[in-house]
């Protein structure tokens, strides 16, 4: 089976041509390919297969087999390899995904490949009934205080078609990450559980993000989460419209736009080609 | 450049046949393509190269870019990477390593290509001196105490060119390895610190070991601490000379023979060949 193995801001895939390659059991051979020894080595497997409502779709399987609705890094990646490989080649392209059709944006670079793509990735949806966590259903969570092992954090929860709970602190780099973020994902005020993002304002238009993700741990990147940053930025008075979100595995520049929308550019990098024997 | 990604027991390599592409900076080329996320994802990079003393000569660079001298696992995946791509088709082979010259049997599978390959590791050196370890140059340490932490174990020290400390463990999957390994590794008897297995005996032909490797931690298979594991079990009255070692990544066979050498026999597995990028 061919595959191409991309990345945006760290973010691993084993991409295929669903056009070309048709892999009967998506959910085992994605176990298969992610694991780091004996597979190729991989956050998942993400299918690229044609779409009758966009150009494309993309399905998305994490490396435990089973399949996520959506991925902001995941989505630019497909963008790159659409373009790259000929399958579509527009720079402006609909992606079909678990969530919803997504408009994206591509820019080549200097060698006609792309480098960056901007993703509109909707409307955040801010009351606890759409997060879902508990209280009073139509109101917000925006500062909220949030005491978790005796410590009390100020937390605000945005959805962005998944739930995202953000807390400022002050030094992000020596924050406990793997220690506080468990014990958020999985407080009692989140039916569903929730990713969980520490954020220290380096200005009002620059922040560095680390990550819990609800069910993986520490990530390098979560592009739907730093878009929750980004919102959770100006609710709180925090930051502007437009944030350049610092993660551990790269840049991601997010906008709040004055339509409602969310749009997020980052990169998308292709590492090898390969032809996988297993 | 083109690679093939192999791992012998799940120790995993990036393998790049010399005879054909040169990298001009190999330590650094080790780093890049080692890392899990932003490149091929390895343990290392292991250079398949021509020898003017043998059939064949490998370089091992380990994923922090430093030179190893020999890799038992590594060292397989070269055979079946000469016998399956055509570079050298003989059932035994010489392998120059930073080690000396190794002499290795390759078995076919059914389809034609490598599975199996047994390697001679060379006799095993047993005095204090040469392992390095202090205390009086000309003994063995054979079951000496050993003590940690506040506990004592019995320790049984081997070279197989690179050294090894041997602890038995009543339940091994149970045993604190990530704790005790690093504080035996760092024991003041061990000027160059030392490569740390935890071996549970299930009978005199077989055991269950987990390893602690110097510089890396735990890892899922080593094939010179399985040499070693064998050769204490004879010296300690544990084990046959013949041995079945269960590691976390598979399984080997270890021989230690009549003439003095000690044996290893283990798979070779090609999971993947690809076109780097970065």
């Amino acid at each position: 089976m061919k595959f191409t193995k991309m990345h945006g801001a760290g973010n691993d895939y084993v991409y295929v041509n669903g056009f070309v390659e048709q892999p009967e059991d998506p959910e085992g051979l994605a176990r298969r390919v992610s694991d780091r020894h004996f597979g190729i080595g991989s956050d998942g497997l993400i299918l690229i297969l044609p779409s009758e409502r966009a150009d494309l779709r993309m399905r998305i399987f994490n490396a435990d087999g089973s399949e996520a609705q959506m991925c902001g890094n995941g989505v630019r990646c497909v963008a790159k390899y659409a373009w790259d490989h000929g399958l579509v080649r527009r720079q402006e392209l609909t992606v079909e995904t678990g969530a919803g059709i997504l408009t994206l944006q591509l820019f080549p670079g200097a060698d006609e490949r792309i480098e960056r793509v901007r993703v509109n990735m909707g409307t955040p949806r801010l009351t606890r009934a759409e997060l879902p966590m508990t209280g009073a259903a139509d109101h917000r969570a925006v500062d909220v205080e949030l005491a978790v092992n005796g410590e009390v954090f100020r937390a605000t929860c945005v959805s962005m078609g998944n739930p995202h709970c953000v807390i400022y602190v002050d030094d992000v780099e020596r924050f406990p990450v793997a220690d506080v973020g468990p014990l958020i994902e999985h407080h009692a005020w989140f039916p569903e559980r929730i990713n969980v993002h520490f954020v220290q304002v380096l200005s009002a238009t620059e922040v560095r993000q680390r990550t819990w993700e609800r069910g993986a741990g520490e990530t390098l990147a979560c592009g739907t989460g730093a878009a929750a940053v980004c919102v959770a930025g100006v609710l709180t008075g925090r930051g502007d419209r437009s944030l350049l979100v610092h993660l551990p595995g790269g840049e991601l520049r997010l906008e709040w736009a004055a339509d409602g929308d969310v749009y997020m550019t980052g990169p998308a990098t292709e590492v090898f080609s390969g032809e996988w024997r297993g």
